[in-house]
């Protein structure tokens, strides 16, 4: 395995997250690694970027195949401040998780580890995200270790096509017997409710609740992967044009 | 025209702008208007939700056809706030804007003001986010004003396409004689730099500050139409799959 490559590893979760740890420890296979990422969970934070207060970066561990970096920032801070200002070439490749978490179907907008690796695509960066359902830190993420590793090799051998990234997601309880499935993002929402408490002064405040609910779970889509326990491989893009309703708007907005 | 409507808006420029006040403005004219906003500006907050602390709503206006909120979190929770825990019937309509500063293109990924529109499609809510490339708070709004109005009415009367919602966005210096124009969005990506600086314990801190960079400007997508003086109307969906690649990569990861 030839291991020439330079290497930009990010997440959501933060610089002590196991999952970024691991994911760095596969990466070191392939190259130099750089290490962004920011300084403490950043779940839910999206594609959002910093513009009022400035950005820090902080050295944490600085070695001849290995920096590691943390940042005030998102992920997609990380993202900029590795390119922009770290590094003087573009990395080959650029991995973002193993997030804590499910990022399958619409998770993608709002997931930061997803973000992460759709702002690398828009500069044509290869760029992969990996999560697993499974959120305790103690999960062994040795079991989804050669997968990721594969679907990094086979990225560097074959690439991707044009400004595509890739979502991959390990269900509950993975078994790496079951393998790699690529699929479509299937369709659903969050049926959401808020748990309304009261402060000392009587104010009530709310904390966000929800259910992930499924509108397409067949054959094909992640869902439906996810539920037979396969890993669904999503690729994603940076258009969310609906191509499939310009003419009939088209038709609406006319004179 | 009927008046009879239930029409939520949000923004992510914050409750004080005047570009909500003259969304608030608009809708009124189609019914009862629920505006729930958050307390500050929120540019760059993109599809983020606030999940590690409380959120809060504080009433500001209360009138038989208007009540006006502001909340602690980001646009899409101030969509999640009104939809699951101030309203008890769904809205006919989402108005989101209008937003000042350009979300055509990939913009669409770091906007707060479209996230909130997406949240609202991903619910089956008609939703629509408007922006003016006219960052200026004093622009006057009543250029765009009919416009929108139009394209409101011609949603209440036509409906939306399956999971779609508008992307709205006016250009700098707008003749409402050009008009509005269905497009797809145009590719993209924004080049960036980081202004660094010393604080006074001589330690960097970054700005972030980018180039917006046209890949992809042809007749037919929003760049096209914004440089061509035209107000683009581009219809965005929940779902980034990039399909066209599905079958080259179900060839890259078999066996």
């Amino acid at each position: 395995m030839a291991n020439d490559k330079l290497i930009l590893v990010t997440n959501d979760d933060g610089v002590d997250a196991p999952g970024v740890k691991k994911l760095t420890e596969i990466a070191q296979k392939f190259g130099k690694v750089l290490v962004v990422c920011p300084d403490g969970p950043r779940s839910g934070q999206s594609h959002a970027v910093t513009v009022n207060v400035p950005l820090r970066k902080k050295l944490i561990l600085s070695e001849e195949n290995i920096q590691i970096y943390s940042s005030n920032g998102t992920p997609v801070d990380c993202v900029k401040l590795a390119l922009h200002n770290l590094l003087d070439v573009k990395p080959d490749l650029i991995l973002s998780g193993i997030n804590h978490g499910a990022n399958a179907s619409v998770n993608v907008f709002y997931s930061g580890t997803m973000a992460a690796a759709l702002e690398g695509c828009m500069l044509n960066i290869p760029s992969l995200g990996f999560s697993t359902f499974e959120e305790n830190y103690s999960y062994n993420l040795d079991i989804i270790s050669s997968d990721i590793e594969k679907v990094i090799q086979r990225v560097i051998d074959n690439g991707l096509p044009h400004r595509t990234c890739l979502n991959v997601n390990f269900p509950y309880n993975y078994d790496p017997t079951k393998g790699l499935k690529v699929c479509r993002m299937g369709d659903a929402f969050w049926k959401e409710e808020f748990e309304e408490r009261f402060d000392s002064h009587n104010t009530p405040y709310y904390w966000l609740k929800g259910t992930f609910t499924p509108i397409e779970e067949g054959e094909g889509t992640d869902i439906w992967a996810i539920k037979n326990g396969y890993a669904p491989i999503v690729p994603i893009m940076p258009d969310i044009t609906a191509h499939h309703s310009i003419d009939e708007l088209t038709q609406i907005f006319k004179i």
